[in-house]
């Protein structure tokens, strides 16, 4: 039996990232079948190589010629995706090798995850055979590839244009929705593979290839249960080296730990054991798809960050009290403004009674015609310019006591600002800005409009936006942690 | 010296909302001025009582025939809204006695939370001579009331239809912000206070007077600060037996006490102090504005709940994992699907792997048949049914692999359906939906606004909605303990 050596990956994944040919098996012209979804992607995200829809039923798919089985194909498949049914899988896997096809991403589920034996043992059957033929498998019970620039996905809407974040997750579901979410915080992708029951490549495989991938600055994931447990954590110090990694581990109590088991037969584990190897190999741990989210923004827009103090300006008294106890607790320094910059705006505005301001900057206590004759932004410029701060934050008002026309003119005026300073690169910069959970008709309030077009311009200003100060707080705190660790500063 | 003891302040705060007629004390005619503003709100939100704007610079605002000063307003004035500066104030109280004057609310800030030893004694001017006229004070620094049944609200864009919550806030810009962003999430009010530095009346009458107010059934504060701890945490415990009360305690740190003193000249006080009168007046504690109004959000939408044992539906498979370690993490057991629901569903459909179901509940495996034959609906609606289940939680998929046309026709029904559902009150039922952070190129997605048209949808109907799992499983756990400890469970 030829025992084909699945474990350096590189070439292979470099084969399943740039196919020059596809055959989609188990393709149709139903629109609400993968079959046909898999076929429409590879046109509609712009992939340039061959496409071979193959099935029985159908004569051609969206424009292609279809063919009855994979042996029909004319030329060779270097890539296959295969949405049949779990008992036919190991036949086609027969035909792969005169095809002479690399890898095969099994859509296909209802092998193990299932909880019934027969299942499992025709899982076992398909690993032996792929491995008998030196093929390698992603999957089963996945997505499979998702890489914009090759012009591979596996869903609708994804966003076309490539980004630095690489990412392998065991769930295709969380993939799709993290993908959507991310985008509209502005991540953009290298290269995501969503792996299922990873029965013959797996966790580590990704690991290894996102970390030596040039087109990846920052690896995330999402895993239920690992295969190898000694070889991922190896992996993962190593690439922690390189770049960070942020892992989300789902599975983590006995009710998360049963779906898991039903979700893609992971074995999920110890959590304790978990952090611990998480923490020790130098990686990020996260807790949900939204704190994953968090931490990738700021490792994307960020420079890295070595220290704690933190100057804080914008929102009313109270949002001012609030973001100095957030951020206190989230592991911050809110040291007290320094005196030079006091100085300064008691030249600036003598009328103002310039030793009431403090850091985090009330700029609720400032006359409107400070406001409007951007104070505020002023003082942004002087903590940016400050060595006694490492981080500034912007809080984004909602409107205070303003009408809607007041509001719309000082925040952009504002805004603007803050890109201007952003791209000089003063200081990293970071944004408190909630757009707010819209219902359809909020779509035609002023307000809301507003702080949706001041998130877009932000957005592609590259400046990192969250939400609340706890998000943001805890976010670049583990950051800053990372960046430390890897200075050797702690 | 005539003291009038303004601490049966039940009456005077009826005063204060039901007002005959006020005067907007430093009127202006300029829109970028609070007295300004003031008028234009009383018009706006339909104050339907007399309105004099006091200003020796303008013949008329808004309309509205201005006077010089208090005493030539004709007839008598119920309630002050106070503009001018600080150090006019005590004239200004001496004119209130014979207009018949009962409440002054005191906008005009710059007082002790400056720091200035000459502006706190001006306070404490101010405090005496409104405690020898009679008059009751609101503030100073602060916004005043928000009263929608009355027509009297001090911002822009406030919802007019009134609600049951009532909330005293010591930030003007906090409430603000907390009524914009509780308004999108379906939130009304009954009655709002920001009270900045309590200088006559204080957190403790508020408290007292919500708890007796039949028109608030849901009581939520923002507290820098109290001025006599043992009367307040009283109150609180009383409050507490009638109806929930949510304590946001802010100025926790050392730079938050620094900032809260600067702010509305609060003494922080210990936060262990704090927490421990907080728990043992069984009151519900918060720590940011968002867990405020999480909290709000289910106290104000859900019926008691007196278990733990939580249903989970909907969302693929990562979802489901994620959401049975979120759900189990924050207190609730995630039960297993009794065999009569596994049994039902094995009748409805026996080709699908019955016993392969699990709460929560994966429709990613069901055949896409059973989805848009609503099977997911039917479990919903059984385990709605069930006495195994004290709360049925839904998640809103984002589409997974299912194209916008086909997401926008399964979500549609599958929200009709659980807004029946809802209606009918067979079970405590919430929903995890995230309409994401918009850009205002996104509102023009078909995948963004179908989740903002089903947030409207579920809003009207008063189904409680969380954009995270954790956020609802936070805020519901709190809530189910209230209700358990007023219940003598725990």
């Amino acid at each position: 039996m030829k025992h084909y050596n699945c474990r350096v990956v590189v070439e292979q994944l470099e084969a399943a990232f740039h196919p020059r040919s596809i055959a989609v098996v188990g393709a149709s012209g139903n629109p609400s079948s993968m079959g046909y979804r898999y076929v429409h992607h590879l046109t509609n995200y712009g992939y340039r190589g061959q496409v071979y829809p193959v099935t029985p039923h159908w004569s051609e798919v969206l424009g292609f010629e279809a063919y009855p089985s994979l042996e029909n194909v004319p030329g060779t498949v270097d890539y296959v995706i295969c949405c049949i049914p779990a008992s036919k899988v190991p036949d086609l896997l027969l035909e792969c090798p005169d095809k002479g096809v690399k890898v095969v991403h099994l859509f296909t589920g209802r092998f193990s995850e299932t909880g019934h034996e027969d299942a499992a043992k025709l899982e076992e059957e398909v690993l032996h055979r792929a491995r008998e033929f030196g093929i390698c498998l992603i999957g089963p019970n996945c997505m499979g590839i998702y890489y914009p620039k090759g012009g591979l996905a596996f869903s609708y809407d994804f966003p076309t244009e490539p980004g630095k974040l690489g990412m392998f997750l065991q769930s295709g579901g969380a993939a799709t929705e993290f993908i959507h979410y991310a985008s509209l915080r502005g991540i953009r992708f290298s290269k995501v593979i969503s792996y299922g029951n990873a029965l013959d490549l797996n966790e580590a495989d990704f690991l290894e290839y996102l970390s030596q991938d040039p087109e990846t600055d920052i690896i995330a994931s999402y895993i239920e249960g690992i295969k190898d447990g000694r070889r991922f954590f190896k992996a993962l110090s190593r690439a922690s080296l390189i770049k960070p990694v942020i892992i989300l581990k789902a599975g983590r109590g006995s009710a998360g730990a049963r779906q898991a088991a039903s979700h893609t037969a992971a074995l999920a584990g110890s959590l304790k054991i978990w952090e611990t190897a998480i923490r020790q190999a130098g990686a990020i741990q996260a807790r949900t798809l939204e704190e994953l989210l968090d931490l990738v923004v700021c490792f994307y827009f960020l420079p890295p960050i070595l220290g704690a103090k933190v100057g804080i300006v914008g929102g009313g008294g109270g949002r001012s009290v609030l973001s100095a106890d957030e951020w206190e607790e989230a592991g911050f320094d809110v040291v007290p403004l320094p005196p030079e910059i006091k100085e300064e705006i008691k030249k600036t505005l003598p009328e103002l009674w310039w030793d009431w301001i403090r850091n985090p900057v009330d700029v609720s206590i400032f006359p409107e015609g400070a406001l409007v004759g951007n104070l505020s932004g002023n003082i942004v410029r002087m903590m940016a310019q400050s060595p006694h701060f490492d981080l500034i934050i912007v809080n984004m008002p909602l409107g205070g006591p303003f009408s809607i026309t007041e509001f719309v003119a000082l925040v952009s005026m504002q805004v603007d600002d803050i890109i201007d300073m952003n791209k000089k690169e003063l200081k990293p910069l970071s944004m408190v800005l909630n757009t707010g959970n819209l219902s359809i008709n909020d779509f035609d309030d002023l307000r809301w409009r507003c702080l949706a077009e001041q998130n877009a311009k932000l957005i592609s200003a590259k400046v990192p936006i969250y939400a609340t100060a706890v998000q943001a707080a805890n976010a670049i705190i583990r950051m800053m942690n990372y960046y430390q660790r890897k200075e050797g500063i702690s």
